[in-house]
């Protein structure tokens, strides 16, 4: 039994690109399960496609192959390559820094660069723009039928050679623990960090007590203010902001049916700081 | 064979949520068939959720097991549920209102509540905000594939006390038939009501001839027109307004190639009332 | 085993539409595969319909059955269709335009009208308007899954009757290839024209080396610059403008990491001509 493809770009579905991509790796095995990650990266964000596959990749039986194409390289040097999890995962991927978040917090076991004399779309030399459907997604398509198997892709390559973004690690003060906003939940507009229940843990702070959230933007506070940490949006009024675990079980700020990114103008990336430190005892201020 | 498993949820496919609930089904059963309903209920929306059910759910077999996941009370003690309707389908959901519409127009013969002691997704009990992953599509996939049977879901609860949201029921004076505007096509901007074919015809009005259509907002008149009954679109010239019968058998009215929500600023929902009567004779008045 | 099943429409995906198509699809055959070329064609535009068909086509395999339904005259005297492409593809749409490129660029061999007293869905004789679920998909998944062949969809017509939409071709006049903007890539703001890279090649230009383009809306010149004709986006920098060889192997027209088209208000159609001749001399001139 062949292993699931799932698809991850940039490209939308508004055109015939995706359709494209299903239709060859149809026509490597006609039985292959292909499902979608998304289509929906902003364009060239290779940060949120780097972040929505370890949001999702634990989830997906071992075997499972991804690809995701972002991909602002197409047609120069940058690799094409396939990685294997720890865990037993597949990512085909150019390899500019979509790997990042994989590596750093799920683990990168082997590496390999594709051999395009081997895995190319038969007709396809003369197109320099789709490397998604004629190397990324038949290669995929190759490895998750079986055609291939692992060492099939191509030559072997190191996995600390696999380019990384820059990341902001998470830090403890002693009072306060910060970090940055990695991503939102979309079409929620809650704000997902990169602090771990763990770290927030050693604020000894308990459910239904209140915490003090400060937003930075680099350069400016852009939101203070005490929160409730609650267990989900439930537990506070309609409308209240609340902090909460997400489903990565990472910190996450929100307001209960409204959109905190859009109620403060809250972006995402390094420059964009939260804090969160117990809330101080009013009578000892 | 197993049977088909339909996702509904108000998460777009813009992040990972989607694909994360994808992922636990197929582990679940790497041979079982997923698809969707739709993934863009605006968020929070109940009413919607139940009324795309109803809209699609007769068009699949007997056996399908339906996931619709818009919960905004996630984390509160409002139950995780499974039903049987008439027909033999199945609905897994908060019950918060989402199956008003099946338990009013097609039928629910049984309901049972999720045992989460059972049906829940190994490992994810520090996760209190998303029950799509966690228990509604694993409990669906468990049972579309055959790994539980419906007894298995938990144990069995009285129809009656499902929830409902609350309907206005369509009438007919004599000379007018009223009902409300339940929802849009989306992207045609047609204002689809809850009056039944059967309903207007008591009016008495062939296909060809003139219905009087008043639209009113709860406080005052948005639109009162005389437009032709017609079959279909194309029976009217591009950019004129028609009343027809829609793919759900029930009264909608539209602009030909235009968008009549768009036009006349309509909404949905109980304050917005629509009724019809048989155009008067103008020799008569 | 069965073919796949493809389907494009103009419904978007926010309401049940597209999943009523799938149930009754799985209800024709529960083991058949069905994939979405797209359903976000802009409503009525036939033109992008037939443009996305063609655009995708290729890459599928022998056999598998396309169900396009962008269908403004629904209800009308339009023909219900099915046709056999070179190469062995099925397309099942009405006959109003939507072939226009499949049977210029593709070529289709045979044709077929639906024969609606054998192919059309059990009960939905009252609806008039979605034939796209009670009609087209319906016979999609028939002919897909074998339960008719070819000759079962209905009569034989005329492939020569077969409705296209007018076309400019484009044309090279010793000095300048000339033709029209045909659809935008839609994320990514490039224009794709008609001009093939054959045609291209008559003005001798050699990648790397300057293009004159000249973009035209019928009544006054919108752009017109000296641009490189790169191998690929990765070729020049970041916000440079560039003519390229797309993927269908046609010229476009495109900024690196912007959009061409929302930077100059570019549109698509038979108004929108742009033409390509090699840099003039700056020595000669």
């Amino acid at each position: 039994m062949s292993n699931a493809l799932v698809l991850q770009s940039d490209f939308g579905t508004a055109d015939g690109a995706v359709s494209a991509m299903y239709g060859v790796a149809v026509g490597v095995s006609p039985e292959l399960r292909i499902c979608d990650l998304t289509h929906e990266i902003p364009q060239y964000d290779i940060w949120e496609a780097s972040y929505r596959l370890i949001q999702t990749i634990a989830y997906w039986p071992e075997g499972t192959v991804f690809v995701s194409v972002v991909d602002p390289g197409v047609g120069s040097e940058r690799r094409s390559i396939v990685v294997r999890t720890k865990g037993g995962r597949y990512v085909v991927t150019p390899d500019n820094g979509t790997l990042t978040h994989v590596k750093r917090m799920m683990g990168i076991v082997e590496a390999r660069e594709i051999d395009e004399t081997v895995n190319r779309l038969a007709g396809s030399g003369e197109s320099y723009t789709f490397h998604g459907r004629d190397v990324f997604v038949y290669t995929g398509a190759r490895l998750a039928s079986g055609v291939i198997d692992y060492a099939g892709v191509g030559p072997q390559i190191d996995v600390e050679s696999i380019v990384e973004l820059p990341v902001v690690e998470p830090a403890f003060d002693g009072e306060r623990v910060s970090g940055t906003i990695d991503v939102l939940d979309v079409r929620f507009g809650s704000l997902w960090t990169n602090i771990s229940r763990t770290q927030f843990s050693q604020l000894g702070v308990e459910r239904g007590q209140k915490v003090e959230v400060s937003i930075e933007d680099g350069t400016r506070t852009v939101y203070k203010n005490l929160l409730t940490y609650a267990r989900s949006f439930a537990d506070v009024y309609v409308g209240e902001p609340l902090v909460y675990v997400n489903s990565l079980d990472c910190m996450a700020v929100a307001i209960n049916q409204g959109s905190f990114a859009r109620a403060y103008g809250i972006g995402t990336g390094t420059n964009w700081k939260l804090s969160l430190r117990r809330a101080p005892d009013p009578d000892s201020e």
